[in-house]
């Protein structure tokens, strides 16, 4: 029986209650047409949307938006150029595009979170899930042994780190994407007497300069900073093979990003 | 004639019109003490006070806050220990800490974009003075040398680049501090026909993307992204260059802070 669009996207919402104004949408395409390849995206770039379409997906998954903002704003790219391109390549192709966030993050536990804890081979330190946190129990490791184990489990150039790299640490919490900032970041590092902060981003005067203080201080806290798309990556990966036990009637394929920045 | 906190304060909000539900208020600190010596910095981290008070300083204004928050805010740091510890550390030094922002960004020109770009010794190339930006005019530079001549005049041990090494760039526009977002960031970029961004920082979906996008497509676009204490430490260094004029019968030192990140 042939899957439609519509098809996939109810099924990903519906371990969970509707959430209001959710973000996760269809930023793109019709919601009957009949799905021959799914590709599963961080998010959909203008180089995601053409490998996609050229590796004969019609319906792309991804964590982030189209549009460079959390929520789509006319007002902001509505007359931009680049922008233009990018509707021009999704019309060309006819794919279809679909935002998977909110019903994600809200699913316990969150694919996001287990996919990173799977890449990282620290299921067995899981201490504590928390509906937006993991908290796992490490052998006492330096801050730069952490740094290292993650770089290449991940298969990251490089880390952004707060706090001293000899700092030993054990209870480590882990905050994906944007969830780095103070009034996520401060309150759970106090209450779980964490030693180390993983965080995918957040303002750098915030948590960061919490992070700073507290090592000044002579306290064995520390942060490491892995990027918004480097937290998120691993959880839609596993996605994609979640999607390929699920519907092995068509081709699944997962579509990794380059790192955002490049550090000279 | 003895200077009190307040005058400083008075003169420094003199030369705009009064900004209801300003952030620059006394952190910290009585507003009749007689200041007998000023110190300066980007950030009142716990090691700047401890520098500042050692240097008999008693009136410390940085442009960010105390509290690692835009507003000072009990629920977030009512009980925390490290923020405590920095409490006790203030009361001790008897030290008062005024916050110097948004008076600072509303004075045209802004003293921290001023002392950016003649930190930058880039003063020659100013195109355009906005309220919130600079657009300069360079010579036909590579990404890559924009990136080293920044480096090596900030004195900075690494940059992060969105977008092609060897994209030749030569109208670049400046936004300091947190304004490197979509909201201001894109429309900037688009409406002033600007080559390459350099900013302090913003969220990594948001405006890196659209570079990422941007020069996928071809176009001549780039991200520059240093920091944003390193965006604004110059301006308040300038800063404390104006003060020393000002006040000649107080000493004034400026207190740099090292990188927020380290890089492994």
């Amino acid at each position: 029986m042939p899957i439609k669009v519509q098809t996939i996207i109810d099924a990903l919402r519906s371990s969970v209650p509707p959430i209001p104004d959710t973000v996760d949408v269809l930023m793109a395409g019709r919601p009957d047409a009949e799905v021959t390849g799914i590709a599963v995206s961080f998010m959909p770039t203008q180089q995601v949307i053409e490998q996609a379409a050229a590796a004969g997906a019609n319906l792309l998954i991804t964590h982030e938006p189209l549009s460079y903002n959390h929520r789509h704003d006319e007002q902001l790219i509505g007359n931009d150029p680049v922008f233009a391109q990018k509707l021009q390549l999704i019309d060309e192709s006819g794919i279809a595009i679909f935002r998977y966030h909110d019903y994600c993050h809200r699913k316990q536990p969150d694919i996001i979170m287990t996919g990173l804890l799977s890449a990282l081979e620290w299921e067995s330190r899981l201490s504590e899930m928390l509906p937006i946190a993991a908290i796992l129990e490490l052998s006492p490791m330096t801050v730069a042994e952490v740094a290292a184990h993650v770089k290449q489990k991940l298969g990251m150039p490089f880390l952004r780190i707060t706090g001293d790299l000899s700092t030993p640490v054990s209870r480590a919490g882990i905050l994906v994407g944007y969830r780095g900032g103070a009034s996520t970041a401060i309150p759970f590092m106090r209450d779980h007497n964490l030693d180390l902060l993983i965080v995918g981003e957040g303002p750098e005067w915030e948590t960061p300069e919490y992070i700073r203080d507290a090592a000044h201080q002579g306290r064995t806290k520390a942060l490491l900073t892995f990027g918004h798309a480097e937290s998120e990556e691993p959880g839609m990966r596993a996605l994609s093979e979640e999607l390929k036990l699920r519907y092995p009637e068509v081709p699944v394929e997962f579509f990794p990003i380059q790192p955002i920045f490049r550090i000279v």
